[in-house]
């Protein structure tokens, strides 16, 4: 059988490149092979095995994963990832980061720029079997399906496997995609140390598992025409909804802080309250009160370390610090959230405003700041109409939604439009050995993903054929 | 010059016991000598020297004090304790816990009970100059007044130095005050093994250091018509309201709790508010509610320790332990404390009233109590009447207050009337190398002690002149 040739679609190609409404009987009706997704899946984390459940009866699934970047268990996943992508007809290229991009040439030859679709096959080390390796093997399972049923797309399409996204090993997470995106420099990411290790750096490990690519580590070196990311939710979200498909619009912005209490060491015994300066009662407030705060403005606030002095029973603290992790889906949130909190409303706090006492004082530093990211509209709603076109899914199934985590599409969306297709994972469960997706979702999630790449090259077809009968570039 | 007897006063013994009200012109105007008083003081302060004050400019008084119970300095500080008061005069009794009972006879002889001031001068290790050993120092200063003067009271006159009163090398408070009342067991207290240290339990060093007498230690070996305490404060209260002296009426009772939250750890990007279990938010609104409860109800609340898992900034703290110390001058008012946060108010915090969340669960453990002490209205009032009658202290110097913190008059008061006399700590500082109280306030205090001692003695006499010409027993 020829291939068949998706990129004639008479009633698209009159709506363009705006037209998400793509009809469905134009395209072909493939399903991925939900058996041997699960199967090549878990085949590929015999590479870097974990800790087995608590009550596993199956081992040969219901195993955590420590497959920490470049390491040699990763090696090994990578060396199956590269032959198994070029017994699929792939060209695969390694950058100066590692990553590795397999790539399905299209109608055009290999020249046109790549609709891809990635994720990362390295885990935290006490990490589960799906979190990024998902993604990566429904990209895997869409080139076996392309090549069954012999599919032919206008242009290339790919399948990427990010270097050390977790930031488990080298500590930086998703950094090799942000080398690619130009956002983190390529020096300073080589540089990066293992974790309490031997001193090895990132460059030191490339080498040493044959994964320094003479490709530049950049987005003009090796371009996306779009990044689609197939991902566990690693939230209660769907579960919740009762809903199998989250199409993700965005990653919520993020900033960590350290605040610093600090007030006067006193005897609990002899200190009336007017006398004390009380920081870890104050600490306290403050942990309280920024939570009404997310609450009020949509947002989210954590404390997730507390740490204070000296520590007796009955010597009221006179000092302590926690952590403040503040999200919201928009920049803007947080700027109001951070200066209400720490130019009033904790100042007041500490003021004692409550009841009377010491004044004490605080100071505050910021740890980290990761800006709100918005997908492009055109990947969302190709994602979002993939979804919604396949026959066991309602459009009650699907729900637009913001990732709580940051993820390697954050960078690819700085250079090319980006969206991410979300499963359910069991109550939220992640970065732990016993994360788990059904293989319904998993399945159902790589046929989304697998339609959304089709419709997104046949939509790039539309586009550039109003214009001009060649594809871009 | 002849003993004076002041044991004659006809206005006094005309009203009795009941008055409190002696005619000052009846009792000799008696000084202590300030200098002389702190001299000695730091003079004593030879043993155990610890480390000098951030600013010292006179290292031999602005050291603090380095001197556990039943070490060599310890020895050296008893040893100086048991010449000096015997070249005053007195017959020195060592008990089984190595507590000093110095005592000076009175106009019956040896044989009366005698009136006792007393403190103890071992120190935390890393303690001041005042806390315990100004009131063994101002018992001292008595007994040189007294022969300086040659006062002659009715009943033998006694200064007591008790042991291990810190807790802070054998890990039980008042110990030794403890066994003397029959309150805690001889053989507990011999086993008490130093704390971080070589096994060496206190039988052994109170046999090492020639202290281990052969007198049982017990109220009814050695009795006291009644114990009078000189202590510094340690709170801010006489110093912010400007008094010199506090009447101590009783000692507040407290109890510890170790509280222990039980949510889920989450990750705090990915999991809404609505699917946390947020053990440290939770930890945070029972401690600050905790605080609001104590204020409502006249009491204190106060949280020392705590301690989360897993500690890391964007996970949702899983579990949190923390201490509670609550105070109160009734026992009844803990009571209500305890039974409204435990079985009311911390069930409702933990089943998220206040925003949506999924519900934990918590246990508590007492871990000590205390009840409340009540001293006996015949020594507060003799102290009360003592510090009024100071030429230089107006009634506005002197407040009535309830004591913090433990002390040995704790447990005397269970085995004899007891009071004691509160000076001054310079921004309620204790427990620390800076401790300090002003010459002039020591002095003071010191003067109030003698004063209460010799109206005891007279009220005593008074007493068991209605009834008979003898002494009691």
């Amino acid at each position: 059988m020829s291939r068949r040739d998706i990129s004639s679609s008479s009633h698209a190609r009159k709506e363009g490149w705006k037209t998400w409404e793509i009809d469905d009987n134009d395209l072909p009706q493939l399903k991925v092979n939900q058996t041997r997704l699960m199967a090549e899946l878990h085949h590929t984390c015999q590479w870097g095995s974990g800790v087995p459940w608590k009550d596993a009866t199956d081992p040969s699934t219901q195993t955590g994963m420590s497959r920490l970047a470049l390491s040699d268990a990763d090696k090994a996943a990578r060396d199956w990832f590269v032959e198994t992508t070029r017994s699929l007809g792939c060209d695969v290229t390694v950058d100066a980061m590692g990553n590795i991009f397999a790539v399905r040439p299209g109608s055009y030859g290999p020249k046109g720029i790549p609709t891809y679709c990635g994720s990362h096959l390295d885990t935290q080390p006490a990490g589960g079997r799906y979190d990024g390796i998902l993604g990566v093997l429904a990209g895997v399972e869409m080139l076996r399906v392309m090549k069954e049923h012999d599919v032919e797309t206008a242009y290339p399409v790919g399948v990427v496997n990010w270097t050390n996204e977790e930031g488990a090993r080298f500590p930086i997470s998703m950094v090799s995609s942000g080398v690619w995106a130009g956002e983190i420099p390529l020096e300073r990411a080589h540089a990066l140390k293992e974790v309490g290790g031997s001193g090895a750096t990132m460059r030191d490990e490339l080498e040493r598992i044959g994964y320094l690519g003479t490709v530049p580590a950049s987005y003009e070196a090796m371009p996306m025409a779009a990044h689609f990311e197939l991902h566990i939710e690693q939230g209660p979200i769907l579960e919740a909804e009762n809903r199998r498909i989250g199409i993700v619009e965005g990653v919520q912005a993020y900033r960590w802080y350290t605040v610093e209490v600090v007030g006067r060491e006193a005897h609990t015994g002899t200190t009336p309250f007017s006398a004390r300066a009380d920081a870890l009662l104050t600490a306290a407030r403050m942990i309280a009160y920024s939570h009404e705060i997310a609450v009020r403005k949509y947002a989210l606030a954590s404390t997730g370390i507390l740490s204070l002095s000296p520590g007796s029973v009955n010597t009221v603290p006179g000092k302590v610090t926690f952590s403040l992790d503040i999200r919201a889906p928009f920049d803007k949130t947080l700027d109001d959230i951070e200066r209400t909190l720490f130019q009033f409303d904790f100042r007041q706090i500490v003021s004692s405003e409550y009841t009377k006492g010491r004044e004490l004082s605080f100071t505050w530093t910021v740890d980290s700041v990761s800006p709100a990211t918005r997908f492009q509209k055109s990947c969302i709603e190709v994602a979002k109409s993939a979804a919604e076109s396949l026959g066991k899914e309602s459009s009650r199934n699907v729900r637009v939604m913001t990732s709580g985590a940051g993820h390697d599409s954050v960078y690819t969306s700085r250079r090319c439009p980006t969206s991410m297709i979300f499963v359910r994972c069991r109550d939220g469960v992640s970065h732990n050995p016993e994360e788990y997706a059904s293989p319904e979702d998993c399945a159902t999630g790589a046929e989304v993903l697998l339609q959304s790449v089709l419709r997104y090259d046949r939509l790039r077809y539309f586009k550039d054929n109003k214009s001009s009968d060649k594809p871009i570039r």
